[in-house]
């Protein structure tokens, strides 16, 4: 135990851990359930997983199978789960950059040291914590007043509806208090863009809304993080946008029964989402294979460093990309915006995406096995969804047995700490060269 | 074109394109089919483009459209492709070795010097030849006489498909002379034994077999290009053999049926092929989904570097799983067996692993497009077959129209070249370091 809090990158994890614990007993309270009798332990064991992960899978009808204290407490876990990954996320981000030595863009008016001072980390909590309450206002503000103007609700249904879907909205998480999520609003622009947007803003990361408020008027001041958060979410949006729209355009089961703006509107929601969103107001089960082939990649992408998003991140990605255009060019050096980027980052992260391929890839296997004629494509989707903390599910998740269901919430919890594990362990406890073997060079492709 | 030829690395890919120029006109020819008329041109593009890439996938019934000139063809076709990309690959992995300034264990008698002397290449191209015709000379023998005694076959008809069997296992391809392929001969230990072997020695590359032939009774001896080749080729045929045997033990479609050593038999035979041999002697249309899966991973990773398998290399591959291995272990550097890894190898290698998932990706998209109502798992294995230049095939290849038909010749091109040309080009084009940029450390994961 106490060596376990001694190695910071552990924290996360085991305080994911306990999290879940705690959302699993109060999810098994016979007061949480809609029904008589309190739920399977499985089941409560999934659904707080789900939640605390931000993922939104559901194994049952979230609307019917949960009392309105259920909901409640799922809106608390999704809440906790949310602030504690951006927060702890940041954190330990901040921790490494003072380890190697670098000033910390992120708290750049506070003296660098080796450590964390307390005064930072109350900072940390509190600028999250400001970010994500004033997103989640607005959002349930907007959403609120649509609700009961346009739909009817009384005015504490619609309040209590906002406020559950834009913390749903804003934590990147996907569960949904009707039982057809989000479909009735595939034409409602007042509802889908001001959650679109939490999700984009939660999507980003604490480290890149502190600087991007901070310095919105001067992009090239910027760091390297900064810059390659905000450009590549913006091309990832755009693959996502033009991806639904041009596949699914004529498809019956999907966007082809819409008029042009409602189709560009589904576009930009279901474009979105796949960066870890999870809620769908079109029908996923009846999308082409090709966009759940784009979708998949997208997810495993997911979003940005120290956000509520999931996925191996967009840094990760472009790094990457920028890794492999730099040794097209055969330039030495790695170079983003004229900034050389570190070998030790370079190789976290080919380690966290081919971790992630691992590990999806396994997932996928396993759960192959454990169903018998769901296709292949269907079953990665899944197991994607779960890694990513996406959500988006394809009807599967509710058809698996009880070690299916395992799987998924080992995937959701490995997919929501274990990048941030695996890129801040392995940053934090590089051992000292005491001597080094000579060079070699095996030859490659 | 002179520029083309001042840069050694892109000379591969020009002698391969002038291959199947030749390759595709002499297939064309009247003579070279068996029915009246002659082939259409893409029929004969795609199939000089498979032979020349020792791929083996066919959009033709092989057995019944070519004559026998056109089957000499093919074999010749196959021979040159193989001879040719196992002697460049070696000739540029020494060019790399050397302008790097390092000692080529390959030619450990022959002094340094910056470009490689006449002589050597003759060397190169002796012992590749002499590894080739050895190899597929005792492989022919056994199977020629087992066809001869066991089929009653007569000894000229034993003969031509022992030679022509024999140049497909060798050069990993996977053009077979009768209509089932190897489905025959499933439980045959004198026709799969010696044509298995062939398809490993093939798919192990000049460097290793050099170096394993000169240094047999000493592997600590052995380079760490060797050594990775050899203990991870044997890790991979291991992971394939269970793989087969474990998930089609019970399958009426393929294993089913056999006996328990023909099981094994059939297990080995199947579980080293998707190293890129190409022919089977089991219906992979008939395997089980979890099978397909591996194989289509086990394609990716491929055969030994300047081979004639495909794939990202087995190289490629181990040191992107020690890169893994050294940052989960906060090592500074990446050590395999007592020698550091240069970060420029381990750029290369995530590079080449990683254009390989996008140009897999990208095909399979395409394809996705091209066809309707195919399952995702099955297009990505065909995708996945040409890229690696596999040439295993669940039946989609016979079916697709001539802009699929297209995409697969550009993936096994892309396939057999790409990696190499990537490699290479790179490490030799490296650019001098003027200036370097200060360092940042995006967050990543
Ligand atoms: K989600
Ligand atoms: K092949």
């Amino acid at each position: 135990m106490r060596r376990t809090l001694q190695h910071p990158a552990r924290i996360v994890p085991f305080a994911f851990v306990c999290a879940i614990a705690v959302g699993t007993v109060v999810l098994m309270l016979p007061v949480s359930r809609a029904g008589d009798g309190h739920a399977p332990l499985i089941t409560a064991l999934f659904t707080a997983t789900s939640a605390i992960c931000t993922a939104g899978l559901a194994t049952v009808d979230t609307a019917t199978y949960w009392s309105g204290f259920g909901h409640a407490m799922l809106a608390v876990l999704t809440q906790l789960g949310g602030y504690g990954i951006m927060t702890m996320a940041t954190l330990l981000g901040m921790l490494v950059s003072r380890r190697l030595g670098l000033r910390s863009r992120l708290m750049a008016q506070v003296e660098t040291s080796p450590g964390i001072a307390l005064g930072e980390v109350r900072g940390v909590l509190m600028r999250a914590a400001v970010i994500m309450f004033a997103t989640e206002f607005v959002t349930m503000l907007i959403v609120t007043v649509r609700l009961w103007t346009a739909y009817d609700e009384p005015f504490g249904a619609a309040l209590w509806e906002g406020a559950f879907t834009s913390i749903q909205a804003f934590n990147n998480a996907g569960f949904a208090l009707r039982g057809d999520g989000m479909l009735s609003f595939v034409a409602d622009w007042w509802i889908c863009v001001p959650l679109t947007l939490a999700v984009i803003v939660g999507g980003l990361g604490v480290p890149v809304l502190v600087e991007v408020t901070r310095e919105l008027r001067r992009p090239v001041h910027w760091s390297t993080h900064t810059r390659l958060t905000v450009w590549g979410s913006l091309i990832l949006l755009a693959v996502g946008f033009a991806t639904v729209l041009g596949f699914e355009w004529s498809n019956p089961g999907t966007l082809g029964p819409l008029g042009v703006t409602e189709k560009i509107l589904a576009s930009f929601v279901q474009g979105t989402i796949p960066r870890s969103g999870g809620y769908n107001t079109v029908d996923f089960s009846a999308m082409d294979t090709d966009t759940l082939a784009v979708t998949t990649g997208l997810m495993f992408i997911g979003g940005g460093s120290a956000s509520t998003a999931g996925g191996i991140k967009v840094t990760t990605f472009f790094l990457l990309a920028y890794v492999i255009w730099s040794e097209a060019r055969g330039e030495p050096d790695v170079v983003v915006g004229r900034r050389r980027i570190a070998e030790s980052t370079q190789r976290q992260a080919t380690s966290v995406a081919l971790l992630g391929v691992a590990v999806v890839a396994g997932g996928t296997l396993i759960l192959l096995g454990l169903t018998s004629g769901v296709p292949f494509d269907r079953v990665l989707f899944e197991a994607m969804s779960a890694f990513s903390t996406s959500g988006l599910s394809t009807g599967l998740t509710a058809t698996l047995n009880e070690a299916g269901q395992i799987v998924l919430a080992v995937l959701m919890f490995v997919g929501r700490v274990g990048t941030i594990a695996v890129a801040s362990a392995l940053a934090l406890k590089t051992r000292r060269r005491l001597y080094r073997y000579p060079e070699e060079r095996p030859i490659v492709g």
